[in-house]
């Protein structure tokens, strides 16, 4: 039968990725914590999927008492999705009420899409050019870190990335703002207009650059002017993970028109959402018929409010600000002793650091090194960014100062052997 | 606060529809039976999501199980989803063997349009004039039941819907394949060429029209000849409903290039999967990088392994065999009793009957008044069809003989109200 990594790859296909040189079996998991099949215990330090810590003793209890009472689509009545719309909207205030719900971050951003041509008529698409939103074939035309096998439709503009740690006057939007006029222009001379500028407010992929508060602005403006609608994928950033607020958009200081959510939502449960105003929603609804099976149905929902009950018990966003905090005062103290080490930034329990040579050369190659000597350590993380030289540390929000600790140790030490 | 209906009304929007003139607020699921909240009980005549029957312990205890000791993503090696695309496509024979696991239908058919594209270089689609095959922007273009706000693309060809009860030359393939052939003829002409044409084997939401043995053959050889792929999306045929086969291409004859599943694959946990050869799935991943978060995770697989053995233990296929012939049987018995009930047809725990009058004229209205007579009753059906005339039984598998007589008793109650 062969071993399971030769299994695998007749099964899953040749190009199913792994990750590290010497992928890790997982068996168990339980907060930061997973275990491999030899009994090895991994700190986790990049996994925003458990949000709360893996295996989360009330979301498993959510899931396992409702999957033993009831699940079924919503063309029934049931409180629980009503319920949980009200709830999560009120974490984000006006004029966010109402949600389609469905099963990934991938099928949020694919219904934003629709949504966004629906009502503006219009049909181009603006996002950064170092992005990924999902895995559908039209979510897919905005990605550059998976690019389509396709290639891009005309309707498509990326939009560079800011990188205010090599070009300081990067940090205002004022740049971003005049490359999206520049795509909005381009969209409008060929005639398609612009129906959606897609951000991830946080600008997770693309190495969340130390951007400043309202650097959106200028472009969201310019975007709705021309007819379009502001779409904020907020998958990576948000649900408290940046510990100053609950969601990336209110850090950054822009309110869009539409939220997609998707991975840390319900702790893994395949669970995704598209949230707009109830204007928004009615008016796509009168062009466009649209139905989830799975979406919303009430063990998903459970979940997703068991992750909402927990975040709050546990008082996640603080601590998530608190631990952030130590981590990257850490992290600043071991970039001192290697000079490989360039800026080092985060928010919250989403931080990271370049590395570079000669000044501010990118070393990519150095942190997929580090990233593997880490993973030998009992330490998993992963890397992102621009240039693909940036570490990312973006763990549970279980993570607390001890584990903090453990990673800045670890990772003096694989500095020092690098 | 309102009242629920009025809540949800502002929470999912006012185009979410319901079942029922009088919609039902459900609390609780077992085997076939569903509660709602007065505490009155329905019989499940329609949901295939809950395939092996709502709320099954075995499922529940696998889902309960792994979500408490892990759920990750296929990055890290897990012997769970290797050993399930084994199983399943073992049921399957050659050349299936790989698949893509991801969360929902909607996903499984959207990937298999990006791999027909990839693999083929082609572009146009061909469906049936009266078909559905998910909500993600590019398989909404295939849904004629759920119609695109943007409106159908050049790449798109809808071919008319054999009707045998009236056309019996159309129960053989041949008039259809030459609908094909032209839509071929057409998508060569305009310089797209085809890329798949995407058929449910079973014709679920044509209606079920009772077409003969081999009624694809002819339509796949000039799709295949054409340089394109054939995609069965066997979401509603598949796992055994049909009782002959557990497969719906299985029963008709034609073995498609790619398998899309959904819906009843984990019981109502949101799974899907796109399967093929590992020849295809690898030429595809030398063109298009793809990951899903959530595809193919632990729990995912632990709740479709238990379908699986649920299906095995019960041995659930042959009941659908032995119960859809009851249940055929006795809807024939009904119908002679009722001038309003045209042809009646089906396989295994997926049947029905057309409403008509003056012969065969198309009663979709009254088919509308029995679903909610049967509601009213505490019996919970659909309806379907080209002439949106069908009834349309599509139990739980769970369903057995005296399930079936109360269906059918009640139905005969209602139909001589009607």
């Amino acid at each position: 039968m062969g071993t399971l990594l030769e299994r695998r790859k007749h099964r899953l296909g040749p190009g199913a990725r792994l990750f590290y040189d010497d992928p890790v079996e997982l068996v168990r998991g339980e907060g930061c914590w997973l275990w491999d099949a030899a009994g090895r215990r991994y700190l986790d330090c990049y996994n925003n999927v458990p949000h709360v810590g893996h295996c989360h003793p009330h979301v498993v209890e959510a899931i396992s008492r409702q999957a033993a009472t009831l699940n079924t689509h919503t063309r029934y009545l049931h409180s629980s999705v009503v319920d949980y719309v009200e709830r999560l909207t009120a974490t984000m205030g006006e004029p966010f009420s109402s949600a389609i719900m469905v099963n990934s971050g991938s099928e949020a951003n694919d219904i934003a899409l629709r949504l966004a041509g629906a009502i503006t008529g219009n049909t181009g698409l603006i996002a950064t050019n170092h992005t990924y939103h999902g895995n559908s074939t039209a979510v897919a035309q905005l990605s550059v870190t998976s690019p389509p096998a396709s290639g891009y439709g005309s309707h498509v503009r990326h939009v560079p990335v800011p990188d205010p740690y090599r070009t300081p006057s990067d940090a205002d939007g004022t740049a971003f703002a005049q490359h999206v006029e520049s795509a909005v222009k381009s969209l409008q001379q060929s005639g398609q207009g612009v129906a959606a500028l897609v951000i991830c407010p946080y600008l997770a992929n693309e190495g969340f650059p130390a951007v400043g508060f309202g650097f959106f602005e200028q472009a969201a403006n310019i975007v709705r002017k021309a007819g379009g609608i502001v779409i904020a994928d907020e998958v990576q950033p948000g649900f408290g993970r940046l510990g100053s607020h609950m969601w990336g958009h209110q850090r950054i200081g822009t309110t869009p028109d539409v939220i997609t959510l998707g991975k840390p939502m319900a702790n893994g449960h395949p669970v995704g959402a598209m949230v707009t105003s109830l204007a928004l929603l009615t008016a796509f609804q009168k062009k466009q018929r649209y139905f989830s099976t799975f979406g919303g149905n009430p063990v998903s929902c459970a979940a997703a409010h068991a992750v909402l009950d927990v975040l709050e018990n546990e008082k996640l966003v603080q601590r998530a600000r608190a631990t952030g905090e130590i981590a990257l005062a850490g992290l600043r103290q071991v970039a001192g002793k290697h000079a490989m080490i360039g800026d080092v930034r985060g928010s919250g329990l989403f931080f990271g650091c370049e590395f570079v040579s000669d000044g501010k050369q990118p070393e990519a190659k150095a942190v997929q090194r580090i990233v593997n000597m880490m993973r030998e350590r009992g330490v998993l993380l992963g890397s992102s960014g621009l240039h693909a030289n940036m570490l990312k540390v973006r763990p549970p929000l279980a993570f607390g100062a001890e584990e903090a600790n453990l990673f800045l140790t670890t990772f003096d030490d694989a500095l020092a052997a690098l």
